[in-house]
């Protein structure tokens, strides 16, 4: 559809403006490029905003991240460019006289956010708007599904469902209704070829306490599926309060479907901590792919010292995907690699394209952020490699984002410590020196599911705790405008420490990657930091030396040997 | 009232149960001790806990804390005493077949509780009891209001009033309604003798966007005062979103006194962060109240350290007392004072009276938390002393308690930090030593105000953002059961460091009383640690000195000494 086009259905219907988001019904999780409605409308190509479409015009609001991009994107004369959130951008206007109406897509907003939505601005009507305006929800693009196997599962689709029906019994709840891709997927064990990088199963599912499971989905290939449109005859019959779901997750467009508005209850999905928690057989999986994922990056990392004054960030992504894709298991990237060149480096979602294309710089660094699917497990790593002699500030620098990364590495803490306390323990030794980095510390890993995932959230809104068993990326960074970018990220999965006294719980490393020490300024570094960079290194040493050629591992050795 | 004529009621009304709760209808605030409920009805006489009355028994509800206390104080036989929140009570009992009706007061339960509470409990009616069952609202006793005067107060009444009615204006609000006791006395410039400890003045207020205001409460000598029972005709006329609240901590009753269940929006106060964040007035004020109160802390120590072989803990409040009471604006103490010797300074809330009071012993620490009311502003300190030698664990334990404190005192950060981040940065150098306190790390403090003021909270719930201007108290601790308690508290101010750069808030502490320095083992500190020690010592001896007696000034030029 085009702006147009929506435009003059708005003024057929009688709606003052039309709210549309970057999600689709599964909220929250990637969209395919044929999803992307902004995109569509106003050719802004970011993966957050919210566009309002009025009769005569068109707001874009986006965050600082994306002001020049979308600047760029969108069509001029058709659509302004806010920086600001939607509620700060509602209170900003004056909205006076009679009631206005906005329609929004009921599958792209969860229950809760219309709810404070409505409850913020009264004066504004919030109306769920008809097919007409809001198109299909999915792609029109088939998907295939296929299992997940249970010697990378664990746990077989039938034991999942028993567990997670006992929540259902607890809570003397007869069905719950989960509308996460990524819940589903781990739930039914069950996977698909829907998006590039990330092979969830894009459906719905209802489960009962019996532990019987209805699941709801267009455009997929699957034995047993309904489509979408008979969700609303199987949530009919649920009476008072007998239906479980998260309010704050399940799309408005499930209310309406409801037979009676107060026949749910909102409870968080109880597989997303099941999920979160990876079992044995999940852990042995992402420990193995971690360990053929370092053998990749070392393989690459070799080759970059050999080559890096004649290539270019492209070349890096290529040649990066070369050497993870002739590893055992591997399935795909886990997202479009980060090749960051000197300033690119600070940009921090910068991914190299052929307009951005930049080649190497001798004597500046290479911020690259990438990861791969393995059938095993899914890898994400950040390395910021020196070309070159590196300046005396990209040394401070880089020292001040070690120290970060092993501070919240080495940290111990008790039960119950939220990733919002693990965030500002991090960042505390660059607030120290006047620095910070505006994105969150870590986020938590799916195995062969999304490579974000919550729960865990590392960050300043992270209020769940940690428990041992999840996994999460840590990654300070610090990024200096128009001239360089510093990320280290490896992940790492939170682990009970031995011992009588407090129980604690720490963090021990998957990522088996040398970090660069032309970068590090030792003096830097407290006795405690320094033990922890050379016990780390030894420990890569000791997992990927075994299986390399003799340059790659002679290479390996003095990347690590002791500082 | 007797739990059996509770009971008698319960039968009478058919009630399953009552709610009672240790709140008044002023939620969160200090209550005057005949208006605790749960001890009337059954013995228990602390601070926090939930009383659930049946027809046939009773359970008090109480945490960890507690938990000895309550077996001593409950007549046995007729309640039962449990470790547990009421939601994971409630969910442990098997309630099956009919509805069960659990009767409350509404005055005592905020309206989001309710809701949150009847979400969970689908098959439990939660019903606002008649006033046979909960008597009357506020005690009997009459209390005095009195002007809190401009010199201290910084902002006449009429300057909040326009300050606040902005806030309506902004959010299209005909009317807002604060229910929190300090948050009118703050507004109207007003304190009463209503509490020991506390001098808020207890009264409900309705401000209209043109700043008007109607005062209503019971008991209350106070010209233009409306008694509590004229509420609802005020309420009544507020049509659909035009009244503010905040429904988390106002009261159920408010929302069963309304014309129109859907008049309010629920919005944070804005009378809290006005308070929370002090005025230049109200910061010289509590700057000068805490020089005073240092120096009645070095009276006090320096007799300590000539007497403290022949004296109790019961002596010690008293001489504490004595010397702050000769101070100029003295008003009150902020809270009983806990003189804790030896192993009853593990015991979290001790405070000694005439059953358990204990002399102070040679060779250990004396735990000391105490505070006053000034007619300048609040103080609350806590100091532990060594009596004698103390051995080498109390040394490393103090110290590691001084690293966590200094920790916090000295830590940059940037704005959005909340309190929850700051806790975890304060207690890292305990966890690495397999260390931790059960409490929070640190509290706001009103201005002759309340001594707990929320916000900020620096604590594991502590979400809320700290802000210059926000005063917090900085005190973590260590406690070995049955063997001694550590805690070091000062008060610190938020301010603005200055510089370039990232914009970023530290403290400055208020409190001005030396640290033990015989129980610091120096090479546990860093030489960052050091230096901010030596610092504050530095601060105290020249804010104090010049007005002490001879002897006196030469105990805290030792005292204050570089380490």
């Amino acid at each position: 559809m085009t702006l147009e086009g929506l435009q003059q259905l708005l003024k057929k219907y009688k709606y003052d403006a039309f709210l549309v988001t970057h999600d689709n019904l599964f909220l929250g999780q990637d969209i395919r490029d044929d999803e992307n409605k902004i995109y569509e409308l106003c050719g802004f190509s970011g993966s957050a905003g919210t566009l309002i479409v009025f009769q005569d015009r068109a707001v874009l609001l986006v965050d600082g991240r994306y002001e020049i991009q979308a600047a760029l994107e969108v069509k001029p004369g058709k659509t302004e460019v806010h920086v600001a959130g939607l509620q700060k951008w509602l209170q900003e206007q004056n909205f006076t006289g009679k009631q206005i109406k906005f329609a929004y897509n009921p599958w792209c907003h969860a229950i809760q956010e219309i709810e404070r939505l409505q409850n913020l601005f009264p004066q504004i009507s919030f109306i769920p708007a008809p097919d007409a305006l809001t198109g299909s929800q999915q792609s029109s693009v088939e998907a295939a599904a296929f299992e997940h196997d249970i010697e990378f599962a664990g746990l077989s689709r039938d034991e999942k469902l028993a567990q997670t029906s006992r929540f259902l019994q607890a809570h003397k709840l007869e069905g719950y209704l989960f509308t996460a891709a990524d819940d589903v997927s781990w739930l039914l064990n069950l996977r698909s070829d829907a998006l590039p990088h990330t092979p969830i199963l894009r459906a719905y599912a209802l489960l009962y306490a019996d532990s019987r499971i209805e699941v709801f989905a267009d455009n997929l290939d699957l034995l047993n599926l309904h489509p979408l449109k008979e969700l609303g005859k199987y949530l009919k019959p649920f009476r008072k309060g007998s239906l479980g779901l998260d309010k704050h997750k399940t799309p408005q467009q499930i209310f309406n479907l409801l037979g009676d508005e107060n026949s749910f209850r909102s409870y968080p999905s109880p597989v997303a901590e099941l999920k979160a928690v990876k079992n044995p057989v999940e852990l042995a999986g992402m420990t193995n792919a971690h360990r053929r994922d370092g053998e990749a990056l070392v393989n690459f990392l070799f080759w970059l010292e050999n080559n890096y004054r004649r290539i270019s960030e492209l070349d890096v992504v290529e040649k990066l995907h070369d050497f993870r894709s002739r590893q055992p298991l591997f399935y795909s990237e886990s997202f479009a690699t980060i090749a960051a060149s000197g300033p690119h480096g600070a940009i921090v979602h910068y991914q190299p394209d052929l307009a951005t294309n930049r080649p190497l710089d001798n004597n500046s660094m290479l911020l690259l952020d990438s990861g791969a699917q393995y059938f095993d497990g899914t890898t994400d790593v950040t390395r910021t490699i020196a070309l070159g002699q590196p300046s005396p500030a990209m040394i401070r620098d880089f020292t001040l984002v070690l120290k970060a990364h092993i501070t919240l590495s080495s940290t111990l803490f008790p039960a119950g410590t939220s990733g919002a306390a693990l965030d500002a323990v991090t960042r505390r030794p660059l607030w120290q020196e006047g620095k910070n980095y505006n994105h969150g510390t870590g986020h938590g890993v799916g195995c062969f599911l999304n490579v974000h995932e919550n729960p865990p959230s590392v960050s300043p809104r992270g209020y769940d705790e940690l428990k041992p068993g999840m996994i999460t990326s840590v990654e300070p960074g610090c990024y200096i405008e128009n001239s360089y970018g510093i990320r280290i990220e490896n992940l790492a999965v939170v682990e009970k420490m031995p011992g009588d006294g407090l129980p604690l719980y720490g963090f021990r490393p998957l990522t088996l990657v040398p970090l660069d020490k032309r970068l590090i300024d030792k003096y830097l570094l407290s006795a405690e930091e320094l033990l922890w960079l050379n016990n780390y290194h030894q420990t890569v040493w000791e997992q990927l030396s075994s299986r390399l050629a003799p340059d790659e591992k002679a290479w390996l050795q003095q990347a690590c040997a002791p500082l």
